[in-house]
């Protein structure tokens, strides 16, 4: 059995009895009854996932993973692909949108080498980076698979290698993405696992403009005629036409998944290595948390497969981890309002009026 | 010219310089134009607001404003009247839901007494509450106007008053309150700016069931045609269908304005608020940000009306001040993105492809 396997095998559905206990609570708060909506939703959720009616949320990564595609030699993206070692430097740094939202949040950005097409050797030395190259990007899609099978089961296994790694001192985990192109083949991902025209979940990404979007459709529905993904298989949807980044996404959320810790899932591309997760361990899901609603099309879908309803609708479509920076304050409030909100009883508080 | 009139006149437009540079600034980050979206919006406002390209926001403060209503002898709420003054207990003593999420957001909650039906005057030793109190509840609305015109000055002033007390110590006020019946007034304030019918702009409140609802609704309707109030005099509509706590938020919010200072309105009742306080005084709706859209029916009539769009909507209907406690943490975030991320020329990224 190797490690992908096994960390599938472990994954199990969350602690049934902590999340009936924890409703039990919220319903008892001085308050009218579930008046903190989605966020009393996201506490009952967390104790479930983490088996505590204290989850424990203080410490928090946000994982970006790296990643070039060889797609983009079809022009499918408004930036060109020097971009994607170039953010990474930046993240690095501590100058993207990523780190200003983590600072915000109390959280850690890690970045992880997926598959730059750079040389990014330098930067060994600096301990927010970690080098799981797997090769200078993927191959174009539209031509065969993005990769092998035994590249895209790496890939997973990088991702659950950096979760098991971090696990012992991270307490939330965050997905985030840098790759030039990589919505490319998250549009791919959604067609293939809900049999929609690629047309249906296809965006501007970075900022093609209308004939760019016709031309990005058309590279899609190709890589999915080339390749044929089984969408029974999501090793064979991964390797076909998915990207390293997404599979180390996917990887990471298997490793959380399988040590019970939740994972907040960023946006559009985050959202499609949960799909790749979601058809290998069906059970990841229950450790999920979707962050935000993106801008791009086929976001939505992407969500409703997997059962989510994201906590905030800003309009947001940088990716990189922000969105799920951004949410791990909800994630910190929903454990507060359950854990030190007094019940009824203890604040003498009356009850309303039958 | 008494201290209302002298706020009102010290409410100018923000610093539309400003705004532009923030814009310029943003333009240049290190990512897809505007991908943070409405985060994005909502730097570019705070640095009109304060009139800076680095909106200090660190110090934060809630303002819960807690009143009682006359109006809850015609059967309004499911709660009794009692739970106001428990509550505020419950908020000074720190186990409230707007002390939870203060908490999360770093900031600080004190209550005001603006007019509460109870003796609250054993806690007048702790440094979380202010005595304003105006009457010990309103009148009946339902019977003619809940308070004199000079009551409603004096309620404005008492917002006011805190504002300025407040403001060398804080850069961001948040509103909330606590009332048992104050969804009442809420509604019947929407229906008079917007002139719709009270049932399309009254809701469940606290938790009341449909044959409840039906009979607030009625009640509304009563106080609205026993008081006629004038939808272009805010005092008049103030007076005549408001609250003493309602009137301490649009006080506030007034004084945070002439201050140039950003207020956090919460969710429906400290719309209300803001609709006085817009009524009264234009541009202070300049310096509002909506926190929320709450589930109560006529919020998003009265967000409308202030032109105003929430930057949450997770099925809050709590008050106290919960949702703009939450909304603190993106104004966090807006200011760090303005502030903390690198411009393409900094970092060094290439820009989009023509």
């Amino acid at each position: 059995m190797n490690i992908l396997e096994q960390t599938i095998e472990n994954i199990t559905a969350g602690d049934a009895r902590m999340r009936a206990a924890a409703r039990a609570r919220l319903e008892q708060l001085t308050m009218p009854h579930w008046a903190l909506g989605r966020l009393m939703d996201l506490a009952e959720d967390l104790a479930g996932m983490t088996g505590s009616l204290h989850p424990k949320v203080e410490r928090k990564t946000i994982v970006t993973m790296a990643g070039d595609h060889g797609v983009v030699a079809e022009g499918v993206s408004a930036f060109p692909q020097e971009v994607t070692p170039q953010m990474v430097r930046n993240i690095v740094a501590g100058g993207a949108g990523v780190n200003a939202l983590s600072r915000q949040a109390g959280a850690d950005v890690v970045v992880v080498d997926m598959g730059v097409a750079a040389d990014l050797s330098d930067l060994a030395g600096t301990e927010k980076i970690y080098n799981k190259r797997i090769a200078a990007g993927t191959k174009n899609m539209a031509a065969g698979p993005a990769m092998s099978r035994d590249e895209a089961i790496c890939a997973l296994e990088a991702g659950i290698d950096m979760a098991l790694m971090l696990a012992s001192s991270v307490d939330v985990f965050g997905t985030g993405e840098m790759g030039i192109g990589n919505t490319t083949p998250s549009s791919a991902i959604v067609a293939a696992f809900s049999g929609l025209p690629a047309a249906d979940v296809t965006g501007h990404g970075t900022g093609v403009d209308d004939n760019q979007l016709a031309h990005k459709i058309r590279v899609i529905e190709k890589s999915l005629e080339v390749n044929q993904p089984d969408k029974n298989d999501g090793l064979d949807v991964l390797a076909k036409v998915g990207g390293f980044e997404i599979g180390g996404i996917a990887g990471l959320i298997l490793g959380a998944a399988s040590q019970k810790k939740p994972v907040v899932v960023d946006g559009f591309i985050s959202t499609a290595g949960a799909l790749i997760a979601h058809a290998l361990a069906p059970a990841s899901a229950g450790y999920m948390i979707a962050a935000h609603r993106s801008v791009e099309k086929g976001h939505c879908v992407a969500l409703d497969i997997l059962g989510k309803k994201p906590l905030i609708d800003l309009d947001l479509r940088l990716g990189e981890g922000t969105g799920a920076a951004l949410a791990m304050n909800f994630v910190d409030a929903a454990v507060r309002v359950l854990t030190e909100v007094a019940t009824f009883e203890e604040a003498k508080v009356s009850q309303a009026t039958p």
